[in-house]
């Protein structure tokens, strides 16, 4: 693992690493930060997945995380979106919605994007596999939150690792990727036509399905300009609602899809995310 | 003037704007984050002026101002760096430290950059007037701070304008640049070799020669590394001593040059400003 960067940040230090990844085939690049801690100490661990084009730069870069991760004690890790480099096969005609930048955190069974394009594995395998031996990690606290695309990947990790995850949040996220133009896309491409094999990266298929999970936080955008063709943020209330999970749906008037929107209510997330990781242990 | 974007943020709006500018007679680009506030409501406006290679969109992704700014009630305006377009001349061998993004905040007198390098009277004149026309400005309190070449710039804007700018404040600034390398350069191209027209645009040589305000605030990083060569703010300390300005000088332990200092202390520094601009009115 080599060190790309490291910046001193609200007393901790913001990381960026790269590793060449087994799982999919190329060199995979992320951030991590790290709070001020007592030597010795374990921290908890919330991993934010990125959306749609982006790298682990963006929220690096405009998440507003540190001061609220310094004040509670928590690393934060953001992993890429897709993997990439020499030979990975992208989106046939370029676009941005699918291939690189754009895993949507499945392992694909299609060729030719099953042997790079695994970043469900990458997600909850290796990459914390790699925390836990590098970093000064609680790995008996962890917790998951996303945008858009990567909101679609917390809520569908979360969802099927509920033990692991102590508390699962999302900034507009894709809630329903089977039935909004991204997620038929791209779930065709990487796992092909048979609707069946999509249910159990569909949080709302999953659901419907009997996943539980105590609560889910979700921020969305009243002003998004993708809440009505790709969100639908509806079919996760009504889905929660037959199943009795605590969801706790803001619709923030004016806001729009951008880090403008996540880093204004990051801090919020977190302190929820902290409160369900009984952290710091102090409270 | 033209809107660029709009993103509500902090319950404010983060906008960019564009406009032509008849002082660079360039079209000229800045950004002004205004917080939530009452309808007919004038807030105090806090300049941020940006460093070198940089134009007004770092600190406006990087800055994380606006949770503080949005707490506060207070408006802040970060202009670019240099005029920009074709026509405007560069440095003669591209480099990054002169000319394009580095326009230092004067007004320069040799050829070829007097007829659009006159920053000083942009952001001291032009687009104050800007501001206050089309903005919920209360253009009696107003505040300056900047970073590395911008530091230079509000230490010494807000040195020539003590009544104007009721806080100074900087991070890693260049305090003496007729005493380094990038501000020896720069003042020789924009002002010509007689070093008495350079003392104007020198925070230390300002308050030498007479120069007085009641205090000023500067972070420094401690791992910066511009540190020794460049920003040298014990110059700037032996200055105030001498003159019995109140210098708040922080070294700040393992901080670098980038905006992951500037953030952790934005917030600092706001609170700082706040104080001196005597707000919010109910403190």
């Amino acid at each position: 693992m080599e060190q790309v960067s490291a910046n001193r940040a609200f007393g901790g230090v913001q990381g960026v690493y790269r590793h060449a990844s087994a799982v999919t085939g190329t060199d995979m690049t992320f951030s991590i930060y790290v709070p001020p801690h007592e030597a010795g100490a374990r921290l908890p661990v919330v991993w934010y997945l990125s959306g749609l084009t982006c790298t682990h730069a963006n929220v690096t870069e405009k998440g507003e995380f540190r001061a609220v991760c310094a004040e509670l004690g928590l690393i934060l890790v953001a992993p890429d979106t897709s993997p990439r480099g020499e030979g990975v096969p992208d989106d046939p005609a370029g676009a941005y919605d699918f291939g690189l930048g754009a895993g949507f955190y499945v392992d694909a069974t299609e060729a030719p994007y099953a042997a790079n394009y695994r970043m469900w594995s990458y997600v909850t395998e290796e990459l914390p596999a790699l925390v836990a031996e590098h970093f000064p990690a609680d790995m008996a606290r962890q917790s998951i939150m996303g945008h858009s695309m990567g909101g679609h990947g917390a809520l569908t990790i979360g969802l099927c690792f509920p033990d692991r995850y102590k508390a699962i949040s999302a900034f507009a996220p894709i809630v329903a990727p089977g039935q909004v133009p991204w997620g038929e896309k791209a779930l065709t491409f990487y796992l092909g036509s048979d609707r069946a094999a999509w249910r159990k990266h569909d949080a709302v298929a999953l659901i419907e399905d009997g996943a539980r999970v105590p609560a889910l936080l979700v921020d969305q955008g009243g002003a998004d300009q993708f809440l009505e063709e790709q969100l639908r943020p509806e079919l996760l209330a009504a889905a929660c609602g037959k199943a009795g999970i605590d969801l706790t749906l803001r619709m923030q008037p004016g806001y729009d899809h951008s880090y403008y929107c996540i880093a204004t209510f990051m801090a919020d997330h977190l302190r929820w995310h902290a409160e369900r990781l009984e952290w710091p242990r102090t409270k």
